[in-house]
């Protein structure tokens, strides 16, 4: 991708992303884990993956004010009408769109193609880890939640008993210690199964110490 | 100490502790450390260190509504009313009261009897280990605060520019690293330099991934 179409994108991303520095630097790491992977991965288009990359979580204002919106329908949209508007060949924008729609864990739509196949698995990596531990921390934080619940035994709560988990310990066997059996590169799941023993070895100290 | 009168100061502290499950297991932690520490330490009365650690924290709630107050000295205050209430001799009454005035980081008056040194290490061992990590990382979520923060040049923050560290980063450098300097007792030195490897360990893989 040429400089400067890298940096209208950007910006127009930056623009979108005014929650606080953190998302922005998801952002940066979800880029630098996917140009990682497609260094080993066959046949990827960079452009493509470089403009999914920058604008894959730009949907998620829209489903913070209305949660009844998915960030990535709405962002692949957003993606899609900017980069047409860039002068993007409509198949092209297309393909970023397909990327972003298909990023989400949660979501129904898998992804199809080697671009949307490195997005998922990159941003999935930034649930991995360190930056896993830490980024689902700070959230605990903001949404209220504990470190741990004890049942009325004193007993610590490993798995989430309802539908929602309400705690750092709940969410780590619940999704974190997980994800890595979700990923769809080779690339990707080398480097998850590495940041995965740090994000135990932290795991297995807390539960020594509580 | 009686198991009645346990129960009735932990009712006391558990109804002053409105805010959330979070701080009754900091509590229940510290508790557990400082009997730990006292098992390894000569001449401990254990009444006056259990009265002291379910305490210690009691005046968060006031200090919460009203920031120029310091929960350590609202706490010892409140701790002093209620033990006398409940029958307590005066001089231990006001020994409780000493202990948990003392027992804050940045306070200007330093613990001076045993009981005192150990209810401040317990609650310092706290924030040393993952626990600390965890638990400052769910603050920076409260705090809107970003788990690190990179200057114009892109080149990552490590410590605080103005008085107020404004990420997890900057916090890990300032206290979280240091906090085992300003330990008392033996015992606590120990568990501190344990807990600090597992915490170092994951400072710096964190560090590797972003």
């Amino acid at each position: 991708m040429k400089k400067q179409m890298y940096q209208v994108i950007e910006n127009f991303m930056l623009e979108k992303m005014n929650d606080a520095a953190h998302d922005k630097f998801h952002i940066y790491r979800v880029l630098n884990s996917a140009l990682e992977i497609a260094r080993h991965t066959k046949n990827v288009d960079a452009e493509i993956l470089t403009a999914a990359c920058l604008l894959h979580d730009i949907g998620r204002d829209a489903q913070a004010k209305d949660p009844t919106l998915c960030h990535a329908q709405v962002g692949a949209e957003m993606a899609y009408q900017f980069l047409s508007q860039q002068g993007w060949q409509a198949n092209r924008a297309l393909h970023v769109r397909d990327c972003i729609s298909s990023h989400r864990f949660r979501g129904d739509n898998a992804p199809e193609t080697i671009e949307a196949k490195i997005l998922f698995d990159a941003d999935k990596l930034d649930v991995t880890g360190t930056v896993g531990i830490a980024r689902t921390l700070i959230y605990c934080g903001q949404a209220h939640e504990s470190l741990y619940n004890r049942d009325e035994d004193g007993k610590l709560i490993t798995h989430k008993v309802g539908k929602e988990t309400t705690s750092f310990v709940e969410e780590y066997n619940h999704k974190l210690k997980r994800i890595h059996k979700k990923l769809y590169t080779k690339q990707a799941k080398k480097i998850a199964k590495q940041r995965q023993k740090a994000a135990k070895k932290f795991y297995n100290a807390l539960l020594e110490e509580i």
